[in-house]
């Protein structure tokens, strides 16, 4: 009966219903006390509301990715996939981390981590909306409330950034009704610890990707470096290990059906409070042309690249880039098709506008605030196919790369301060990594072919769509055919330039402004020409953000009162900032006649085995499974040794790496997917089919100890490996 | 708790383990009375014993499918699939039964089946293994034993053909160790009185096909019709319902989870008892080099289709079954890689050597029986290449009618009874209409493509392998490169030919033998060409097959032997003859993690609906789903109206539209389909997840009650409408 029940208690999570929904500031958690202990809680919410003390203190960003301190030493943990351009960065024809894995025998064996990796600890957070509402002139329009508010974001930065080692951030909640500054400790040395072969940590690969049951070992270990001085510092042999004022510590016997769990971490971007009309705008508009392009692409980079090895693998990464997002925009049509999204949303909106008609003093304040926003929404989509049009063309490397060069050249003409967000020094070291990278995947018959079909589809357009500039430069609208006037001007433009080489473009971002008028390249010649036309466009983008950035923190102001009103705590969408969402262990019914089990198990590893890429289990962790040879790490409940699991906790993109942790705030899992039924999660949460897809840490934990003997590294994180020799201090 | 007690008994049928496999003969069943009671059976096992008695006298074969009198009046019911083509025949542009589904509203306005339709009643069952056995002379070669049983096979068939209205045959059992002759009356006047629309009847397409969760009603009704004299006429207006002495009561309530379930029908081909070497055989050649024909054949069709869509039409029917067999092959493939088949059959065949070794009486029986039967396998395989390349060849259309019809001119020579099998005038109904289905979907440029390609692949043969007929026709082998040679000659036959159409198709099937010999079609002139050594390679073939039913035979007896000796119970492999099997209502665990419930609900109709074909389920089902409006036919267990269910029962081809019938032999289901893992039970029955697929007989009467009104059917079945309007005697 013991298996029987654990499958009860996994499809009928008995603990909460459905708890899962909600990113919420750390702040928030006092006040959602009782659907914390409903959920299984049972210490004081107020444990996890600061920042700075533990558990909340050992998690950090590394930038896109989450992870957390498991060591007084600067261990942090990640998945495989956030430590992957490491791994890949350190690899060699001779010594393939990709497929071998690594592990540091000592902290000295530690590897470097690829350019631009970052740890970045959060020191502080404030909430500067005053500074920023004040800073809004009376009676500004939109133009100068974007102006006005970018400005005062700058300073804000600029003054916390003053202390060295130290990088900063203004976020806005709920479309701008507040503002919070956050102060991060930005560590830049950064090492590889440990990572399994990508035939645990990417098992089950692209194929798997998005998907339930799952059986991937995606874990990695990273150690944090400062200088002598404890201060962050330039990487070096000198460094020694970031000693973190709090790490997390291992809940070894793990969780089981049902139980509590919390993910802390640092979600990119949600949509949750999108109109009824911007929903139905992703669905019939957004998502179905963002499929139709990709395709598009994909297709072009596939007929391009036939027969041609090197094109092939200089557009792998963008083709796995375009599969992901086709794969993606595919899902969350598929989701909205089954979902009652839009019609929710318009019966909320209708009930709020009841809510707002029944009281004057309501209607004064509101009473116009959805009305406002739509109308502004209505603007903004007056130009979009012109405006996604432009967008693709910027997607071309070689114009992308001129404009940004010529940009930089004018804003560095202002002092730094008052330079376009993005333009700014501390922007250099990024946009300098981004154009090596992307200059890496590049081949120009591709990158033409490419910007041919994006061009046709801009010549379609109605000429008052279309900019002269770009007419008169391809020829467009005159009595030569749009595609032969547009070849003929791509052929003459890619014979020309001298911006197909990594270096030829490096050089250009310090290129003055002279320089660059005087070029001859004709891709920096059309960069020129279209300046002033892309200035005019974003000057006019800015206006309309300016009135939303009015607009919108009204409706939403609204929208809070009306649900405090009906006592619904309300979380604010996620922007990159540290949020904290709880729920339990429970599978759940994907179709009819269906159910998906809460854990997957080591058995299932080997079901899918095929000695093939991206089933290519490792010999020996198969021998390890068929000799159920699983030590403390199996599961009772379970009957053998979990390896992924289920539950409702509500995360996306930027949550991949986050630390799992039970209900007294010890680490046994970390997040690295959603299900595919989760996809439409950006938009709407759907309690009874959302699942974020964890990886056991007891799966972990058994992959190092019993498989990659990384035994430095359990008792650093004081577990003590089970199948170490006796006797045997070190591995 | 009920919902919860429905999952447990779904996935862990307690009433009997895993009863399922055995495709059993009936008089089999009271020697298995155990295991029927185990399995919920509360009757006596000989109920079901006598194939003239109820309910087994009920159970028809429609060739190719099975099939089940419903009524005193001759009322037939199957699968939609197996009347799939009567229902296209039907079909105008004006009136398109498949889109719309046909209701007669009385008997009158029933409709004729499509040509060569047939029932078949068994009236009799008759052992004829002395027969057979004492028509073998003493010490009778390979070749004297296959002509000896073949001509008493024929004799036997044209005994009891002798009575009017009889179709007749003699099936053998365990590899030649029994024969049985088959009495069947062949009912050659069938008419269609109910089929609900493809979308409902093929809900799911090709795309569902073999897979769970299923939502397809598969179901549509045949009436018999005899001529007033009782006995099968042609079709006639004064014909009138058969009146069969048995016909299945419906079990309304239908079946749960564990519940006993038996199906009854005519199962196609297995092969269980094949040895562990032909079963490597299948893995490592069979199934491999035809998911490589079949993939080349249609990579073939596809460029030669491009653009022709009057040629597309032409292979649709091609495609469809070179796709579907690529399927089954792809998994077979799959399903052995996850399976341990060859190695259980290497230790049976171990254990049974051991068996024989054990005993002198035994070794000198059958000693030496399994070594004969490798040894002649042996040889057979000697020449595979090579045979399946000319039976590649001989797949091509115009030389296929060709052949056919040169060898038919050749055996008129003889008296009927002496003409080899498939050429008596028996036969030539069926010939006809294969020939004139196949001139419908032929056109000539696909036809030579494909008849390049296997050329070219037969060329690549060794020459000891290849035929010096075929090689002087087309030019193999001399300094021309065989490809130019083969396309050459191709080229002027093709040119040449007058076989393309069908009307030139038919008149050469009662050419006589001088006719063809003058003939100068180049299809006709290397069908005589070839015919000397076609008759040679046959020989050879009935040679070794008459070793084999010598050697084959002696190590069923001695298989048997040992297994009775160990107290197992054998079934025959399925030959098309009525079997009986058993099994519970069950689901399954398809991979880890995820647990397959055996009902799906009406809900996940709903659920799977996109509007779009093969999921285009009717706006007035959808509505009546919604509307949540099943009336008694909804389950209490199940919460809702079931659709399709799962049982463990062995089933293959042939048992399509077979009664699924409960314990006390009522109709509950019928039998449509296998799952995807049950794909591999032509070999190997693997209780854990073979499973059988069902579309519960209370979703037929709520589509023909609800939906459809076929109130007059359901009432001639003995079910009182629901859903009638009071006081309607009729629809």
């Amino acid at each position: 009966m013991r298996f029987v029940m654990t499958i009860l208690l996994a499809i009928f999570s008995t603990a909460a219903g459905h708890a899962g929904e909600g990113m919420w500031l750390p702040d928030q958690l006092p006040k959602i006390g009782e659907s914390l202990a409903a959920a299984g809680l049972d210490t004081s919410p107020g444990t996890f509301a600061d920042l700075t003390a533990h558990p909340m203190g050992a998690i950090v960003s590394l930038g896109g990715c989450s992870a957390s301190f498991v060591s007084p030493q600067g261990l942090v943990v990640t998945n495989h996939h956030c430590a992957y351009g490491t791994i890949q960065f350190n690899s060699t024809e001779d010594r393939n981390l990709l497929t071998d894995g690594f592990l540091a025998a000592s902290p000295a064996d530690e590897l470097a981590a690829a350019p631009g990796s970052r740890v970045y600890v959060t020191l502080a957070v404030q909430d500067v909306t005053p500074q920023i509402v004040s800073a809004v002139p009376a009676g500004a329009d939109g133009t100068a409330r974007y102006t006005a508010i970018e400005d005062a974001e700058k300073k804000l930065i600029a003054g916390c950034e003053a202390t060295p080692g130290h990088r900063c951030k203004v976020a806005s909640f709920h479309g701008g009704s507040t503002y919070r500054l956050y102060d991060q400790l930005e560590i830049r040395d950064v090492r590889l610890a440990y990572a399994p072969p990508s035939s645990i940590g990417k098992y089950g690969g692209d194929i798997d990707n998005w998907m339930w049951p799952r059986h991937t070992g995606d874990f990695s270990f990273y150690r944090a470096y400062v200088g002598p001085d404890g201060q962050p510092a330039d990487p070096s042999p000198d460094n020694v290990p970031y000693q973190p004022k709090h790490w997390l510590a291992i809940g070894t016997e793990g969780v089981e059906a049902g139980d509590f769990v919390m993910v802390v971490g640092f979600p990119g971007r949600t949509n949750r409070y999108r109109l009824a009309s911007e929903v139905e705008d992703a669905i019939e508009w957004s998502y179905p042309q963002r499929v139709e392009r990709r395709q598009r692409s994909l297709d072009i980079i596939a007929a391009e690249t036939a027969g041609r090895p090197d094109a092939a693998i200089a557009y792998a990464a963008t083709q796995s880039y375009l599969n992901n997002s086709l794969k993606n925009g595919q899902g969350m049509l598929a989701g909205f098709a089954h979902s009652d999204s839009v019609a929710r949303k318009k019966e909320l909106e209708a009930e709020f506008t009841t809510w707002i008609a029944a009281d004057p003093e309501r209607e004064a304040a509101w009473g116009s605030a959805l009305e406002e926003v739509e109308e502004i929404l209505e603007e903004k989509r007056a130009h979009r196919e012109r405006d996604q049009e432009l967008s693709s063309i910027k997607y071309n490397q070689l114009l992308s790369v001129s404009m940004r060069a010529y940009r930089l050249s004018r804003e560095r003409e202002k002092p730094d301060a008052d330079r376009q967000p993005g333009y700014q020094e501390r922007d250099m070291a990024r946009i300098r990594s981004r154009i090596a990278r992307s200059a890496r995947n590049f081949d120009a018959r591709v990158d033409m072919a490419l910007m041919q079909s994006t061009l046709e589809a801009y010549a379609s357009l109605p000429e008052s769509e279309r900019l002269l500039v770009l007419d008169e430069w391809f020829g467009i609208g005159t009595d030569v055919p749009a595609s032969d006037a547009i070849a003929s001007t791509l052929h003459s433009m890619y014979m020309a330039t001298d911006l197909t080489g990594i270096d030829d473009r490096m050089a250009l971002l310090t290129a003055d402004r002279a320089a660059l008028e005087a070029s001859d390249d004709p891709f920096v010649r059309l960069a020129v020409a279209m300046y002033d036309t892309n200035l005019t466009l974003e000057a006019e983008d800015e206006a309309l953000d300016g009135q939303l950035l009015e607009a919108r923190p009204r409706f939403m102001e609204a929208l809070l009162a009306f649900q405090t009103d009906r006592g619904v705590e309300i979380y604010p969408d996620a922007n990159s900032t540290l949020r904290v969402t709880f729920g339990n262990v429970q599978g759940y019914v994907p179709q009819d006649a269906v159910i998906y089990l809460p854990f997957t198990t080591a058995e299932g590893i080997a079901a899918k085995a095929t000695g093939r890429e991206p089933f290519d289990a490792p010999p020996a962790l198969l021998e390890a499974i068929a000799a159920a040879d699983f030590g403390p790490y199996a599961s009772d409940e379970i009957g053998t040794l979990p390896v992924n699991f289920l539950s409702d906790v509500d995360t996306t993109g930027g949550n991949s790496g986050s630390a799992t942790i039970d209900n007294r705030g010890r680490l046994i899992g970390l997040l690295f997917d959603g299900n595919w039924e989760s996809m439409i999660a950006d938009w709407d949460f759907l309690p009874e089919v959302t699942r974020s897809i964890h990886v056991d840490f007891r799966y972990t934990m058994w992959v190092m100890d019993r498989i990659d003997h990384a035994w430095n590294l359990l008792e650093e994180m004081g577990v003590e490996p089970a199948f170490r020799p006796t006797g045997d201090g070190g591995n």
